[in-house]
């Protein structure tokens, strides 16, 4: 077997944030304030790449429509995501964080991806759990982003539970995935007796069979009777948990270093499987993943 | 979030058989042997579905093509699987194991499906590991087989490393899937502190995302310098293990009591959410899974 022996082109310490923003438009000076501190926290610890949860900025379960208007902006020119891109700019740092995004009348439920350069791109969420389905516009696209640190594509909470949407990304040369998170509720029990929530184990496994390190951050706390999962992680590219899974009621911040370009070596296991070459595209997929889109890594 | 007030329609007792062939065709005998007392145990514990491991007559470590060939049978009118339909009947019970099957001068990695009726039908292994490229033929179809306890899909070791297989099989309405293994490497550690290999994460997150119990059995001990990982188990249409996970070395054979049509009911997981529904068909897989081939759960 192969041991891996590429040296590491891209080093960086990466963060994810395990954060208990609160919805309601009264909080969300505080709740964007904490996010700026925690960005700034994270940074001071070293790291060049930090996922924040979904939702960030306002909290996430708005009662109504006319409520999530208030809590939207328009994005990149919104006041919360300028204040994020002048922290990124501020502390030499990429972010990644979940907003809640006004575009005409359409809301989506967004995750943006920002440098030291500024503002970079963003992903609206394609899969709409429960209510979000009352309140927002599903996103018909997903991008990856190329960046001086490696090639970025994101994701949102019930999009893990779809194994296509990695594959998808990893097909178009993705060398990590950022997974912005408000996990709820899976069929019980919600934890195992390792106190892992079940989509720990969908990070860990998109992102071993894709070779692709996820950095996993999912937020904790209460809102309106809702109780969200924590557990966030960050996977190396053979999907084990780098420092363990964190706690389901801490807020906390967890890091890890990763070589963000490790996932281009990554999928050739030995001289005879390479788990893109390995997909039988002759039976599945034709028209997507490593056969159909630009195949980069 | 919904109860699951369904009432069960086909509860039987399942079984994962974790056993220790040995390759070597001085060997072959008591290989067949030991599967035919192990059905027979199981059978005696109530099990009417029993899954043992992928080559569970043979041993796996073919030193080459020729060796292959001794210890290759016709399916379904080979020695061995003749003895597993009797065992079958005798037993009043369904069998999935994995065989070496010959046809003309090809050889295929196969699980069959015998119910006490008969022989049912077989599965090639779609994706090959390692030097199995060098020995086998790889299969072409995912076949889903009607039978009198539930819809029965099959899937060999490799297989689960590409959630495309899963998906295929819960989109042409299997009830559960038997999944036949020789687990042996993955990127180090090959284990977690709780005991478990990632397959056992993979099997889970299949199972959880396509709301169907699997049935994993895979072998344990050593041949020519390979080990085997162990670690059988069988889900729920939740993912979780039923009664936790096998060990890495033992010789065992794990049970559950099983709904085996619960998860035609389990995708939906509240007023809005439907697994089957969820998926973005217009984003992916247009021609496969649940928007291309029949659905009929």
């Amino acid at each position: 077997m192969r041991t891996g022996t590429t040296p590491a082109a891209s080093e960086i310490k990466v963060a994810a944030v395990q954060s208990d923003p609160q919805v309601g438009i009264e909080n969300k000076k505080s709740n964007v304030e904490s996010t700026l501190q925690l960005i700034a926290e994270a940074a001071r610890e070293g790291a060049r790449l930090i996922v924040l949860p979904e939702l960030a900025s306002t909290g996430y379960s708005f009662d109504t429509r006319e409520e999530a208007y208030l809590h939207a902006e328009p994005v990149p020119n919104g006041p919360t995501l300028q204040a994020w891109i002048e922290a990124a700019r501020q502390h030499d740092t990429y972010v990644v964080a979940g907003i809640l995004e006004q575009e005409g009348v359409a809301l989506y439920d967004t995750a943006v991806l920002i440098g030291p350069e500024g503002f970079i791109g963003k992903y609206r969420k394609t899969h709409l759990w429960n209510r979000e389905k009352l309140l927002f516009t599903p996103g018909t696209e997903y991008p990856v982003f190329d960046t001086k640190i490696g090639r970025i594509g994101l994701l949102i909470c019930w999009d893990i539970w779809f194994p296509e949407v990695a594959r998808i990304l990893a097909a178009q040369g993705a060398d990590i995935i950022c997974s912005t998170n408000n996990w709820v509720w899976t069929p019980p029990p919600l934890f195992d007796d390792a106190g892992n929530c079940m989509a720990s184990y969908l990070t860990m496994s998109a992102s071993h069979v894709n070779t692709i390190p996820i950095v996993a951050a999912d937020r904790v706390g209460e809102e309106r009777g809702g109780k969200f999962l924590g557990c966030s992680l960050i996977t190396g590219t053979n999907g084990w948990p780098i420092g363990g899974i964190a706690d389901a009621e801490d807020k906390t911040i967890i890091y890890a270093d990763l070589d963000l370009t490790a996932s281009r070596a990554a999928m050739i296991w030995n001289d005879l499987n390479d788990l893109a070459r390995d997909r039988r595209t002759d039976l599945y997929d034709p028209l997507l993943g490593f056969n159909g889109t630009p195949l980069v890594r």
